[in-house]
């Protein structure tokens, strides 16, 4: 079945809009208006029924959406949900692998760490969160022996591109890219690049325009 | 000096072109039309062109850019540069304190660490990059004494709020926060969050679009 696309700009909204919506529905709030998501999310409301308009055809709510149908419809979109979960490898036990390992395992959200590797011996063979370190050599065969979908590139930038080949050559589906670098993969395997610097120079940004405008 | 204020959907591309930049200039680059621009990054050449006179008044160049001109320019609206260095410290000493200080280490990008924290006694007095993690008790005076301008909160979403305080109280101008919680500054602080479910959210959007399009 074709999903009818949806603007980049919109893509990068609906997982804000989840995140609030989920804290929502935590505080035990069934319904909101889009004036009241405006005001917490910071978005105008006209943006906010426009966007939800675009993706779940929900159109004009008097009374204000609810927010576990909200919810569902964005899951939906988002390809999370429906006890659905994504088989997934990480590739690099360092300080970002393992930290990316945890932050997976602990808040459980749709994607299930199943294999850790590493070309660093001192490495192979240590744990994370219950799973044990396998050589980089190793992942092909498991991959395909536990129909892996998603693999996060934890290694450094001279590493990064032979590691993505080597995952698409086993057959993922997705790239999560930790490292500084463009990668280049077939148009059939969907990526997503981490840059922290891109996060950490808007911080400086600010701080520069607050400092001008004192 | 006031700088006029840019949309927030500009700076947002400004690391990006700062990044691509910087890796022609790696490659001995030294002048680039918007055209070559766009297709690398992606953006459209009229968006990029539109981009630079908006933060850098170049004006139109028939001859293409300056890769040297068009970074400091970037530089220098983005608070980098010119041996500037923020002094920083991070709070929480575990995989993802220790991942993000290794970061900022290796890859140089002005934001200095000269100090670690935890609460965790089994992490105080643990080194990182040869510096010391000190009792969160200890950080007040520390940041005091130590003129700390940025602080980085790698500590979970319970806590991360009384850290932000914390940081503020001692005279931080700026939080990198990577707790997924929206944390309450005053407006005089820059604030940037890194969200690592939005970006895992985006790929799983991607994966699932391409699936339904099979």
């Amino acid at each position: 079945m074709r999903t009818p696309r949806i603007s980049n700009a919109i893509i990068k909204r609906l997982p804000i809009y989840r995140r609030y919506l989920r804290q929502l529905k935590r505080n035990n709030v069934t319904k909101v208006s889009s004036n009241e998501l405006s005001a917490i999310i910071g978005f105008t409301a006209s943006q906010i029924r426009q966007d939800f308009n675009t993706f779940a055809q929900l159109g004009q709510q008097g009374y204000g959406y609810e927010v576990d149908k909200l919810l569902n419809e964005l899951d939906d979109r988002l390809g999370l949900g429906h006890d659905r979960v994504y088989n997934t490898v990480v590739i690099g036990a360092g300080n970002i692998g393992k930290a990316i390992s945890n932050y997976t395992y602990y808040y459980d959200i749709g994607f299930k760490i199943i294999g850790i590797f590493d070309a660093n011996p001192d490495l192979v063979g240590t744990e994370c969160n219950e799973i044990v370190v396998q050589n980089i050599s190793e992942m092909d065969d498991f991959a395909r022996q536990n129909s892996v979908d998603v693999g996060i590139i934890c290694v450094n930038r001279e590493n990064a591109q032979a590691v993505a080949d080597q995952l698409v050559d086993a057959g993922v589906r997705g790239i999560w890219n930790f490292a500084p670098i463009d990668l280049e993969i077939p148009s059939d395997v969907a990526l997503e690049s981490v840059h922290l610097s891109d996060s950490l120079h808007i911080l400086s940004y600010r701080m520069k325009t607050l400092e001008d405008e004192k």
